[in-house]
């Protein structure tokens, strides 16, 4: 176990730093204004190079914790046995997808595996291309679906530097203010963009979103405003795609799959992220019918994806959700953080609306009504620097966004409250 | 350690074909007419479920041998430590990638980190097209580079179900039956291709290439053939990209990079399989200044790519590569196994040529002078049955393939060799 590093032997941050910068180029981006040196992980907590803890409110990969013993023993066990790809027989995967798919609605019948959230939704979209003949994708106006070529084309997000794709449309993030509407309005703009897209001679392929709008400031209510929007899509002969990197394993509560909160069933489900605690493994579930030409026609093969170390890991995540009753927990420990983040707004006008489902919560912060990006990098800030770990996203990145490991407690909760409150002062006298 | 599963408790090969169609669909394919049941592995070795023993001559992945203890330890004790992403300070990432770079030609200063070669691929040509403002690419004629959206359309290999992208144009892989002149062939279809792509309104972007031609049937010489074509890449204002997941880390023998063999410096080169022994990660390396634009505009951010386990394999990877001494070790089994394979030519008409580097080497079947694609896959399959497992590649299917583990000694050679003679005799009379 690895306790805090002798000073003499710690690199200060700054070398790290300009190492990194040189090493790894320009690209790279670090968290915090002063970043943080990890060493080591527990459960929700993470300890720095000067043995000091930080709560970790952010991390959705480890999903049921840092270095949770179950996975780090099959992961360990099975490397010391055989990681291999999957042209050979081998039965675990086979066990996994049986139990993976029982989390799915009736109807989906395969799941391919690759081994990030950006090869799945980059893979889903080959297939919907291959089955509808159609290139064209409509998503949201600050999604994030990935970053291979394809998919950050999917990724307004990114910024004007990285060009959408040429057959992409976007349409506005579903707007609660909007009640009942919301539901309509998307489905009228999903329906828009689809005939603007025919109007210039491509042929619809996919809808692509996930169900929380994550990027798009976390947009998660009211429940039930997909419906109409799955209709729009399967109108235009297109196939919805259910981007679950983010809401799926239970993050949004009450189900294992986001798109269950809206009572829809999509096409194609994109999984990633907590699907391995961290080791790279994701994938995607499908009807069947919906891949049947792409899998008569295409052979795929992916080195890394489903080796035997990534399903020996991801079958210990499956087993952990289920023994730890990790849905139960999501369902507690959220509905505890936005009963006190919303008596936190009480008191501070700074909050401007708080949505969230499970354990991904959204805290929108305003000044005189105006979204206020500065006053949540002084939070985000000022959290780190009292030892607990969020961040802010959002088209104006003024949405703290809280994210944490799914084993976060009740009493994990009221430490970010105490957190949050004391920052939010802080920040806010700042400014004055 | 698992032993032989009890035949009880063991599912029938059928079955477990059966349920891979059902849960995992058509497009995921397997090795062998009789596919091989795998359960462990050991160095060279790979143990079915009934304790047999195969010779693994074919796969690349495991670089310093199947379950390698110094990175089965290295993983277990990351794993247990802490396992995260690279928006945090860590020392380890600096670390490799100086060791790393460290191998590389003057001039090379970052690496970028990805979990696969296709991601890898992938990001390359992002940068190329970003810094060149150009989209065209040129690759050989059966090349292969991955399987996301952009890199499965630089993959005729995949054959005419997957369309090429719009932007790539093919040219004849490299023929050594030219000899000297197989340089100057290349460099003037590059050229004749970059003018054809300009002819049509699209700029250069990139070449890609694999310096040992991998799925063109394995064509690595005349060394240094690739100098003429490196500056035709140059002259069309496009960035020169080495493919190196297959021939990098020293598998081609006497340098850790496959371009090296040839005399050039690319502009950046791509990794992935060997790098960790099988954990999913891979990379792009470059020299800065190619990636200086794409820096400064464009945030790159991997979840998985290079966290804190997968740098502790790849570190462990570096570490076997140098104190076991593994370059001298492929250049000792190499040349043992082509002098082995050039008698047993001499005995065998049916073997048209031999072409290999270090331990990547293909033998070319024929049968009256043309290639034999069936005559491969009988001796492929026939040496599976006697215990040794190779693979068959090349645009006829006709050229084997024997790729493996770099921890193959003399003696592994000699075994190979033996298979070898015996499924030869056994498939050509087959045919008789």
């Amino acid at each position: 176990m690895p306790a805090a590093l002798p000073s003499a032997a710690r690199p200060s941050d700054e070398t790290l730093i300009a190492r990194r910068r040189a090493l790894l180029g320009a690209s790279y981006r670090l968290f915090y204004d002063r970043p943080v040196h990890l060493l080591r992980g527990e459960d929700v907590w993470l300890f720095d190079a000067d043995g000091r803890r930080y709560l970790d409110a952010y991390n959705n990969v480890p999903c049921v914790g840092h270095a949770h013993p179950r996975v780090v023993e099959a992961v360990s066990r099975q490397m010391a046995t055989l990681n291999t790809h999957t042209r050979y027989l081998h039965g675990a995967i086979l066990d996994y997808t049986e139990r993976l798919l029982a989390t799915y609605p009736a109807g989906f019948g395969h799941v391919m595996y690759t081994c990030t959230g950006s090869e799945a939704v980059d893979l889903a979209l080959r297939i919907a291309r291959h089955e509808t003949g159609g290139a064209g994708v409509v998503i949201t106006r600050n999604a994030y679906h990935g970053t291979t070529a394809v998919t950050a084309g999917l990724s307004p997000l990114l910024g004007p530097a990285v060009p959408l794709g040429r057959d992409v449309w976007t349409v506005p993030a579903p707007d609660a203010r909007l009640g009942a509407e919301t539901g309509a309005r998307l489905a009228a703009d999903i329906r828009a963009a689809f005939a603007d897209m025919r109007r210039h001679g491509v042929r619809p392929a996919a809808f692509l979103a996930d169900s929380i709008f994550s990027t798009d400031g976390t947009r998660p209510e009211p429940a039930g405003f997909l419906k109409p929007a799955i209709e729009a899509v399967h109108e235009a002969g297109a196939l919805y795609i259910a981007d679950e990197v983010q809401p799926g394993f239970g993050r949004t509560g009450g189900h294992m799959w986001g798109f269950s909160r809206h009572g829809i069933v999509p096409d194609m489900a994109v999984m990633g992220k907590p699907m391995g605690n961290g080791l790279p493994i994701a994938g995607v579930a499908l009807r069947p019918e919906v891949a049947e030409r792409f899998g008569r026609e295409v052979r795929y093969f992916n080195t890394f994806g489903a080796n035997t170390v990534s399903i020996a890991a991801a079958t210990a995540v499956l087993d952990v959700i289920e023994t730890d009753r990790i849905l139960a927990r999501v369902d507690a420990s959220g509905a505890r953080l936005m009963a006190g983040l919303r008596a936190l707004a009480e008191r501070h006008p700074a909050i401007g609306d708080i949505r969230g489902a499970g354990l991904y919560i959204g805290v929108e912060l305003v000044s005189d009504g105006a979204p206020d990006g500065g006053l949540a990098r002084r939070v985000v800030n000022a959290m780190r620097e009292g030892g607990v770990l969020i961040g802010a996203s959002g088209p104006a990145d003024n949405v703290l966004k809280i994210r944490p490991p799914l084993t976060f407690s009740a009493a994990h909760a009221d430490l970010l409250l105490e957190s949050l409150a004391s920052a939010l002062g802080e920040a806010l006298s700042e400014e004055g």
